[in-house]
């Protein structure tokens, strides 16, 4: 069956021919002797009009139907005197699913984004969410073609693990012990839990995919990750999806060739395949969307360690709210500092060591690791990467500093006694990035159905 | 750099230069005066035979290097007077990383899959595993390819999720609440929990993907899925991948027009992309694969209703173990009977409504739903799907009837009332697929880190 998009690809070779289409109305004009209905198959973002007049048998009963109804429409594609190009002269409209008069999603004002959380179902049938999930789609797909063109294993990490990647983040546990019967007994044996241990839904599929690194050179991870912490932000949520790259033989100055590389070619293939979608955001989310987009796809991204970055922003004349201190971590405020003075994206690299994970590379001056993290203009940190360590014994002896079980990470550890070699690797949250490129600023507003705390509905 | 893949895919543009690569040992004879390292790095699944002497001023450092350890060699690619077309003549081998002797990939005897198990992490070093996963990756990538050129949006399904599918599956249960202090407490507060309520792993996402239908008219799931059963069988895991396609304007026949179009794609865009693998899977575990996965791309799958397969049963000549029953599930033999009886693929449909979910429609007969399997030889169900009850009242009557919580579901059955339409959908099992497409009849060896009961590693 035709689908508007292909009509909005070249409408011209549908001119003055009968067409079928079938999908919702959005919205419905009515007047004595004739009707306008924008009409939807949620195929590409915008209408097509269709114009019915008196002259149709069922005229009256067209003319009834309601707002959010699905409906079968044949007409002829006629070109427009009005402000499109096109509409459809229909001769006939089929009613298949009527709709409610207490549907939400009349077409009177334009209901707000924390209303539409409300009735999350149904808010992939407005523009904004249309444009955002459709935005994910596309978005998610050029990440597995930038991938797989280039060679990678896509990698299914596990989901239920017994092992904590960084110790980093809280965790969900996951069990089938009755905890009514638990709170009965007054006794919790983890032998009789359905994988006879406790488990936890997993913060990182990396320590995973290095195993792939290993064995196929290059490997990457897209899959969802949890964090049970609870914080109520605009860029967290509970359960998220992460792309997670390992690559063998492969240093940082590498690890961030490949993000700079993967990030431009992601966005591009977004702005070459979602036109009607980032016009939209960039006419009524972000005003200038689609010039920051473009400038990040022909810009250098700079290259700077952090102890540089610190000096920068000592030297610079603000009122920080936090003050910079070399050997720690930066701030939002600092973060967005040093994209405007560098006017782009930037790769800030050689983090202190007592603030990055125990997997990271340990740089010869006994300070800092070879992590990178990368900040974007607007949006702040977009990726963070790391060389990961691949000398046994100071992986050890940091994991004892941090008094880590090294028991459950034999084979993380063995990794580094059969074959081991420079790797690296980089996570990107793809929420963050979908904030990035829609201007959709809430984490609750790109995840279809999203998880924070005190929210799992549906 | 360069890839081995690069290599064999037209090795003449190689020939007679020099070259460097980095990957691993997997096989070492040496010899007084020269040696023969098999070097593999990952990008393909055959070796590149390196032939090293002792006109090397390093000779007896390579000589001495251990299966396993990385290298990076180089070399002149030329003509080879052995069984391969090419080898590289080694001007260097260097040591990148060694290998213990207790690495238990030792060249000698094939270890089996049981012992491989074991040490998951270093499976995808053999040929077998590297294969598998190799192929798990393009099949994948497939499935997306498929889906987004036909139109259809990537639609992620939530993971932790309130509400119940089917009713079908056991279920994990997510909580962040302190199990001890349960026990101690004598006292469940799911108040308390992080949701502020019971939440559990989702067993599927159909129900979720029909909003989205509804919305964009297809859009297709890929994600991870759960289920709690504590069965050990070869073809269960509780954790895997599933798509889920949903299509609105659709019904029972389209769905297995797309059924059959999706899976004759897949097949042969494995079998396109993974010649060298799948060559393997037929000369080593199972023979005749190629024949069978050709057939099935050539072949027009059989659609037959229910009844007529049980009358076919029970007029054939064989003692069955199961009796086969009008209005009851088939059994694997059946399975096994009818696809042999049509040789081929055979879409069984229409059956009986008490054996099949509540959400499929429900046929004029009063008995029958608009459901339909997908049964192929050797390896029986390989996927299922159906119309949905889009007849807001049948469905209601169904819930009743199963005794099935209906608020929980009011935003489901809204999609009834709100310009509900004709659409269907399918779920597919990943790992199943993946058993049909290598001939490796265990799903615990096509997924790296598997989890079934009492099963939880890494």
């Amino acid at each position: 069956m035709l689908d508007i998009k292909d009509i909005y690809k070249d409408y011209k070779n549908f001119l003055n021919k009968e067409i079928t289409l079938q999908g919702w109305i959005r919205n419905h004009r009515k007047q004595k002797e004739f009707g306008f209905i924008d009409f939807n198959d949620g195929t590409y973002l915008k209408n097509l009009q269709v114009v019915y007049d008196n002259s149709l048998s069922n005229f009256d009963d067209i003319s009834k139907m309601r707002i959010g109804s699905a409906v079968t429409v044949k007409g002829i594609l006629i070109e427009s005197t009005g402000k499109q190009d096109f509409e459809l002269k229909a001769l006939d409209v089929i009613l298949e699913g009527d709709c409610d008069d207490n549907y939400p999603l009349q077409a009177k004002g334009r209901p707000t984004r924390e209303f539409l959380r409300e009735i999350a179902y149904l808010r992939p049938r407005t523009n904004l969410f249309n444009a955002v999930f459709r935005v994910r789609s596309v978005a998610a797909y050029a990440i597995h073609k930038y991938f797989q063109d280039n060679g990678y294993v896509y990698f299914h990490a596990p989901l239920i693990t017994s092992s904590d990647c960084e110790g980093a983040g809280e965790m969900f546990q996951v069990t089938t012990l009755d905890l009514e019967r638990i709170a009965k007994s007054g006794n919790v044996d983890y032998s009789k839990d359905f994988f006879n241990k406790q488990t936890s839904l997993t913060v990182s599929g990396q320590l995973q995919a290095e195993t792939f690194a290993l064995a196929y050179k290059k490997t990457y991870t897209f899959g969802p990750t949890f964090r049970a912490e609870n914080s109520n932000t605009k860029t967290h949520a509970s359960e998220f999806w992460m792309i997670e790259p390992e690559i063998a033989f492969c240093d940082l100055e590498g690890d961030m060739d490949i993000m700079e590389d993967m990030l431009k070619y992601v966005v591009k293939y977004v702005l070459d395949n979602c036109k009607a979608e980032m016009e939209f955001f960039d006419s009524f989310v972000e005003k200038g969307l689609l010039d920051k987009l473009n400038k990040l796809i022909n810009s250098k991204f700079v290259r700077i360690d952090h102890e540089e970055v610190i000096k920068i922003l000592k030297e610079a004349d603000v009122k920080w709210e936090f003050e910079p201190e070399y050997g720690e971590d930066i701030a939002k405020e600092h973060e967005k500092y040093i994209t405007e003075y560098f006017n782009g994206p930037v790769f800030i690299k050689n983090w202190p060591k007592d603030i990055k994970a125990f997997y990271m590379k340990q740089n010869p001056d006994g300070k800092t690791v070879a992590a990178v993290d990368l900040e974007v203009p607007g949006a702040g940190e977009l990726m963070g990467g790391s060389e990961r360590e691949a000398d046994y014994n100071k992986l050890i002896t940091r994991m004892d500093e941090l008094k880590m079980d090294k028991k459950s990470l034999d084979w993380y550890l063995n990794l580094r006694k059969y074959g081991g070699c420079v790797h690296s690797g980089f996570g990107m949250g793809f929420e963050r990035l979908l904030i990035y490129l829609t201007g959709v600023d809430n984490i609750r507003d790109v995840i279809p159905y999203y998880r924070t705390p005190g929210n799992c509905d549906y």
